[in-house]
């Protein structure tokens, strides 16, 4: 198996937000956002390369609109782009007033994963085929993405180094 | 809106078992199991209803196969059946291995909700359209496992009432 | 050591129910509460198979009244049968309003469960003696539930193969 | 009502110790022992003075063995003694071996509640009648344990004003 | 009070990272490491703007090196810049050996939070004064990741409006 | 390394205080607290052995002013004294109002841990150095509360043997 589409690591996960995970306005903290993110993502990639994965990096995020105590909240990822052991995923997350119905965007963001072997070494991934129009346009910006990722973190050595 | 498909409160869930989930053998508790059915199930009823829920009764539940730390439990529920106020949610169960791809089915499960308008009075659903086969197979049966709980919950009250 | 009472096994776990056990009325979810039963039902499986144990399946559960934010949970669980290597047990879960010392009724449920040496494989458990009216009351209708159990899992069986 | 016996609010609790709960050597924290103490205890006060009530103090503990992962915790309290709006109540802790059976006492505790009314002020609770040799044991010693809290709080009132 | 130093909200959080938090090779998943940081800084840009606060945004996130089980995570936080009614949080997560007391660097972030006054309106913060090198620096280049964030919510409004 | 100071292990923890952590009327579970006392403790006590540890005891503790939700909990510790193998850690713990900046003292603790090697046995500690007032205060104090705990474990096994 040397490639495979987006849609085969798709995956879908969907809660409803309680108490424990909201703030004194009753919405959703961002830390626990992030951290439903990075399991969807997780998955996501585990499911691609079929191995253990380690985060390497999450893209920027900004929260569009809160996701308060009661409503569900929708997420899917996949995988958008693959380099030799790393892949970048794609995840949404919506909220749903599970009353009325409506869903709103709460936050994208890409995030990459690095998969590793049984000796927690590195370990090649079989390529991604972009199937949809959205997995394409993913797929399009993914080398731009990757290139301000290594610049960020040479910078964040260099500075290191200092 | 007086009618909905199945597939309109179909929810899907995704998690990854970890050990506070597992017992000595490394297999996730049964209670784990049950409290996973009965969210997706919650939340297939509210989005049939767009109204609160409440669990009224599970039918039974046979584990046919463990999941294990690490694979994923993946989770499918949508509502099978519908009367005045209440429904009928059906949920499957699988487990994933994550680096093999294998998934095995581990339960499935019937569960009923009540309906509950703001002052949690019961409230009348739209009724449910199956539109394929194996929804169609499930609303079959629908009146006949309504039966058999009716009898179950009055011989139970009879007993309480000696 | 070849059989056993009832009493042996007995298993008690009282806890409060807090916000994040709870829905939008402020009453715990079925789920949690079928978590709990499955926690009360496996210690009281180990306490008589002197084994670990891992759950077969879960009879059908129906949520008499609720339990409210604030109220205790009060749970009794013991072995009520046994076969070889399989045991079944009862759970009560009661509700009690610590104010007014009120307490109800919330479910009762019958659990099996397979007791496992240390390879993981099947092992012979000691016989059960019911003492009390109540448990001689369960024994007695266990032979029957058992046979209920076999044909669910035989028709499942025979479902999956088409 | 204006006395209870201790045995009016005795509570159980068991329930078994897992990977979360425990430090690197595979037994329980010790912070996570004096929650569950605090629990049991709780809910003991609420029941004999059927109002809400807030821990006032916790005596000094010792951890004589471990719990180890697996293990079952088992917690017993009772209130053993009462002042005009306050209660001491006595809780005992053991580890069970769920395979051997063994049972080793881990801890023993007493900490004092205040009962408060709607509005969270004190409320006078019943005086408590201890019945059996051990409730009465805690009884005798209670006014001299009563002292020494009494004092260890204003020494650390009279030093927080210096 | 016109303005403040970023001193004031420095918030400092030590934990224990536990099985529950960690995945198959024993290192801290990603997404909480994010959720870590989101708390921590929450309670900075409290700590500064005294009213409840949201979070706007986080910006990009590398993992420099993993925390493993039974290793400390340590973070500090502090207000690094303010516009009219945002803050902008800088937080470091540094991993410490426990038995060695070795300490790596583990990532460092940014976020962006709004002040809320008691109705959720935004609410206008004091001004950060940096004192040290460290703030001075993050100070400094704070317009430019502001004139980022702001091109970048940009983009993603007029990519929804297609 | 003979010997470190009290400083070398100071370890603070800061938190929000959460529905779940917090009863009815709205403030923070005594348990809660010291389930946080303790974690904030062990790691003071593991940054000074640099070895793994072991609650041994807790001394009495006075919950002088409750934690509201939403108020922060802040904690500082650091090993006040130290024997061959074991360690006193001191533990502070502060409500923190975040909206008015106010901060009351909740309660201050002794605890005792013992050093483990990795087979589980005693471990000799560095010697401790006070080196501030609060620190040396502390220390001047720690014979005399090592002589009570001593003669209250001596009562304690004494009265089991009857």
């Amino acid at each position: 198996m040397n490639s495979k589409t987006s849609a085969q690591s798709k995956t879908v996960l969907t809660d409803i937000v309680l108490p424990p995970d909201t703030n004194y306005h009753g919405t959703i903290f961002g830390g626990n956002v992030m951290a439903y993110i990075d399991k969807v993502a997780s998955i996501a990639a585990m499911r691609h390369a079929r191995s253990q994965v380690v985060t390497a990096s999450s893209d920027s995020l900004d929260f569009i609109s809160p996701i308060r105590t009661g409503e569900a909240i929708c997420l899917e990822g996949y995988v958008s782009y693959t380099r030799k052991t790393s892949m970048e995923v794609f995840v949404k997350v919506e909220a749903e007033d599970l009353i009325t119905g409506e869903r709103r965007l709460t936050a994208t963001s890409y995030l990459t994963f690095v998969a590793l072997d049984e000796n927690g070494k590195p370990k090649v991934v079989p390529q991604i085929i972009p199937e949809s129009e959205e997995e394409k346009w993913h797929y399009s910006g993914a080398e731009e993405r990757y290139e301000i990722r290594r610049k960020r973190r040479k910078q964040a050595k260099d500075r290191e180094k200092q």
